[in-house]
């Protein structure tokens, strides 16, 4: 029997799943929240499915074991691969970073041509092209996938607000402007740190849409639903990696705005 | 007793050691070549040390097990931290990518004022400047080290000779060419690709030190030494990788010029 009193978990491959982390402090401020980073075995864009699965299914067992009521997997290449296993095997709501952004895309746009950016892992798998036909419910849909592999690299440098970065965003984008998308989902808990330029390249005519925003509106939902929501309360954070805290710590801060002071080092 | 019907093996975190893998095919023809790309876990350069030493020490042990004559620790991040260790742990002769490199530099610098270039794990171990300094043996140098965290995912995304790769490495490069050095040493084995924009961007000036090469030069005067050399035949390639057989042969064949067809994967 689940109890409200009980934390969030959140598990993403390294920093990107911060974005979600954030979002959720500001939307629900009275829960507690328990952040694992697989930073030893950051990036999982690049692994096998069979590789993802096996380290979520770790991550996921970690963070039962600290008696979380909701599993936040904040990392899309999990999330494609690996969210159904997760669900058939622990009793606790899962909730993954895909089919909220989906969800959003396919309610806002006009023309139903709907543009997915992502690591090469999260557009290969085809897991937001799948998600958004199968919300379609036989609504016309056009979903074009655009890896954007340097687009990682370039925030953890900390080229925001770049010209590089734009010329990079630039070129990645330009197909899908042609093809006259009017909604943009940044796949990859990275992206909405670049926001700003995507959005000076995009223009005005395209809405974007915050893949981390919209998990956290969905972890609310479900909260409320299940009457697992904390009230009047101050929440508070945790942070765990499996290598390399320091760097956790350094890049944490360009994603939470503040430097994640407490960060624990385990080995799963 | 080593014999010089046995292999080579080489290590790297992923692809990036297949420049020293070509250097070696193309002075050592008649070598027997085992690589191993530890694709499941790259890349070292974001891990801490002790990790990198856990895995350079679990990938040594699967090549010496298939009798090799030398180990090459292709990988940048691996030679810095970990190759005293397996040197005194193992009785073959081990080379590190970074040794030779220094001594080419020492060699060709005029005034004393090298430059270094790599990933964030290479320049901040100071193992390139480390190198260098106690080889110099009194000789007055400058060692300036410039970490360039986009240059391997560019090569990777195959934007080698390409007008935003020139940007990022001007900018990565102009605090050099201001201090004058008159030697760049490529301090990781992705940055041979980006040789020809490398040298646009620091001009005629600056002698380029190409690490994959020099490695190989070595690995070749330490075989005739030891009289492991071996003569009149065509040697064999073999890879394995530990993740992700499919975009090794896909970037390999950046790398190689041609698809490395045989790839095993294996656990490690």
């Amino acid at each position: 029997m689940l109890k409200s009193s009980q934390p969030i978990g959140i598990f993403d491959s390294g920093v990107g799943g911060l974005t979600v982390l954030k979002e959720l402090r500001h939307i629900l401020p009275e829960e507690d929240l328990i952040y694992l980073g697989d930073t030893a075995r950051v990036p999982y864009g690049s692994r096998s499915p069979k590789t993802v699965i096996r380290y979520s299914e770790r991550n996921t067992e970690f963070l039962v074991k600290r008696g979380i009521k909701l599993l936040v997997v904040a990392c899309n290449t999990s999330s494609s691969v690996s969210l159904d296993l997760l669900r058939s095997k622990n009793t606790i709501p899962v909730i993954g970073v895909i089919e909220p952004g989906a969800k959003k895309a396919l309610e806002l746009t006009k023309n139903g041509i709907i543009g997915v950016i992502g690591t090469e892992a999260t557009i290969r798998s085809q897991a937001y092209q799948e998600a958004i036909k199968k919300l379609a419910q036989g609504k016309k849909v056009q979903v074009i996938g655009q890896a954007c592999p340097l687009l990682v690299p370039l925030v953890e440098e900390g080229w925001v607000d770049d010209p590089i970065t734009r010329e990079v965003v630039q070129r990645y984008l330009n197909p899908l402007i042609k093809m006259k998308i009017d909604v943009l989902v940044l796949g990859c808990t990275h992206y909405p740190l670049l926001e700003k330029v995507i959005r000076e390249v995009v223009g005005e005519g395209v809405t974007l849409i915050n893949s981390a925003k919209e998990t956290a509106e969905e972890v609310k939902k479900v909260l409320e639903l299940l009457n697992l929501k904390r009230e009047k309360r101050k929440g508070s954070t945790t942070f765990y990696v499996t290598d390399n805290p320091e760097k956790f710590q350094y890049l944490g801060e360009l994603f939470l705005g503040e430097r994640p002071e407490e960060v624990e080092e385990i080995d799963l």
